[in-house]
């Protein structure tokens, strides 16, 4: 059986682009004892691959050229020889950019349970995003009733649920997106008290009016000049999640900005990387919030599907170019 | 009774200069009821002093021009219409640069107790600044056994602090100081393992070779390029305690620096700003085990005592110029 396969073709530098991946036509192997073969059904996009790609130092080894681009991915269990796993389980995990899986269980993080979700939602809402913005919000933001929770991204995948879960908190709530469309998803679809534009030349008075008591937390996926004007808010004990940097494209050297000391020192304010994988002992209690929130439709979130493995090449460079709306996924036939 | 005292002439952008104080003789008011007269002994200069005398925002409202200058000193009671305060008391509170304080008692923190150490060690280690080293430390820096610590203007009254308590902790401890005597005093007074003078030209690659296991935690009394050469070498985890920004002459505006976020997201690091008063509950807990280190011969501490008030004006000054060793305070008579 033929399969195709979207492989790293060179290393980019900064935000890969459709130019840096190759699709490549090659034979699925048989299944060797143990191993189970996974066709895959939804194929994630994630900001995470940029560092996936990048021969910097990161949190993971960089994927190597010529190989399967690394990739989350749900898909059905179509042959197995493998204790743990029947055809037609359904399954999460590393499951690369391509149409079929062979994996000796390593790749499968887990099979879904059938409660009634499309299985795209555990790559998005019930997934990394949503338990990142989850975790990220309980474990370093705190947010307390009352206090201003500003989110950049915030019709984002992460920022969206973000927004919602300090709404539920008792906070106000702040978002910034680019563009009309995003802004008016923030209000409507998920329910913050103010929505900016940061694309607004008027941005920074717009921040400033929206946020009158200033900033008690602020999760950011953006950095650069979105959070310098942010940054300018910063209540006295601020926390400030630093969950990707969507606004910069190239880190190698870290552009210039406005050094963060004495903000820090006169706000005792904190600055946190956050990486959902050193939180794994709240997965649990993460997906199980979620969930119900779902289930008993209280979480709002939107899915940004792509059709077909032929859009992967371009669409991390479309995350970084804004154009998706909510959790960017691959469906797959 | 005439007196002198140290008041602000002009507000200075940055750091404090001699000719932004003017030293002024006036008349001692007599005591009303509830009033006691402090005759000072020692004036505390320290760092923080600059915030207090800049217009931006800080933690706590600017000296006015025309005013004493706020400060720390220690005194001894030599009339009193107060309850609680006997003549020959020694205290301890916001007596400001001069040489003799009137106040209802609400300019004193404390009554000194008789235990055997110099009133001036109150300014000190025993002080604000062994106390912000206490609490930076164990409060925000969390430093493992094993764990490597680094230090900015390691042989300062906060730092040599910090130095010692970490590694009384298990840690590896690594000072950076200014000069070869403060380096000297680093390795032979304070017990670093390694010390580094950041103005060697060599220093970026000789804090390399000290930290072979990378960063773990990082006081930094510095910012700048001291701390940008530091910051390559964070650990996944590392914490980064912002006590002082000692390096920056100007914060307004704030230099440009490299952007942390990435790196902070790629080491789920921390950075956190510290105000020692924001620990007050700690405050006993640290100056006991100050205390007994000191009264066993444990804690090294250096003073540099500057003679009479008319030293005062440049005190803040020669601070920023690295010209102190140890924790300055001023001798009055």
């Amino acid at each position: 059986m033929i399969q195709r396969r979207v492989v790293l073709a060179s290393r980019p530098v900064g935000i890969p682009q459709a130019e840096h991946f190759r699709i490549e036509e090659v034979d699925v192997p048989d299944l060797a004892d143990g191993e189970v073969l996974v066709r895959n059904t939804f194929l994630s996009v994630d900001p995470a691959q940029r560092g996936w790609v990048n021969a910097a130092a990161n949190y993971s080894e960089p994927v190597g050229v010529g190989e399967v681009m690394r990739a989350l991915a749900t898909g059905e269990v179509v042959q197995s020889r493998h204790a743990s796993y029947q055809v037609s389980d359904r399954v999460l995990g590393f499951l690369g950019w391509q149409e079929y899986a062979v994996t000796d269980g390593s790749a499968i993080q887990r099979t879904l349970p059938d409660v009634g979700v499309p299985d795209s939602a555990w790559l998005g809402v019930l997934g990394l995003t949503g338990i990142t913005a989850y975790v990220g919000l309980e474990r370093i933001g705190q947010p307390k009733p009352g206090e201003t929770v500003v989110v950049s991204t915030a019709a984002g995948s992460v920022g969206s649920a973000v927004g919602q879960l300090a709404k539920r908190a008792g906070c106000t709530t702040v978002g910034i997106a680019g563009g009309p469309a995003k802004v008016a998803d923030c209000r409507e679809v998920f329910g913050y008290d103010e929505a900016i534009d940061y694309r607004d030349p008027d941005f920074p008075q717009a921040l400033a009016r929206a946020c009158p008591d200033g900033v008690d937390v602020y999760f950011d996926n953006t950095a650069g000049a979105i959070s310098d004007a942010v940054h300018q808010h910063l209540n006295v004990g601020a926390r400030v999640i630093i969950c990707g940097t969507a606004s910069i494209s190239v880190w190698d050297p870290p552009p210039l900005g406005p050094r963060v000391e004495r903000l820090l020192l006169a706000k005792r304010a904190r600055m946190q990387g956050l990486l959902v994988f050193d939180h794994e002992d709240a997965f649990g209690e993460a997906e199980a919030a979620l969930l119900a929130l779902i289930q008993r439709g209280e979480l709002a979130y939107r899915e940004d599907v792509l059709e077909g493995l032929e859009t992967a090449p371009d669409a991390i460079a479309g995350l970084y170019r804004g154009e998706n709306r909510g959790k960017r996924v691959i469906r797959l036939r």
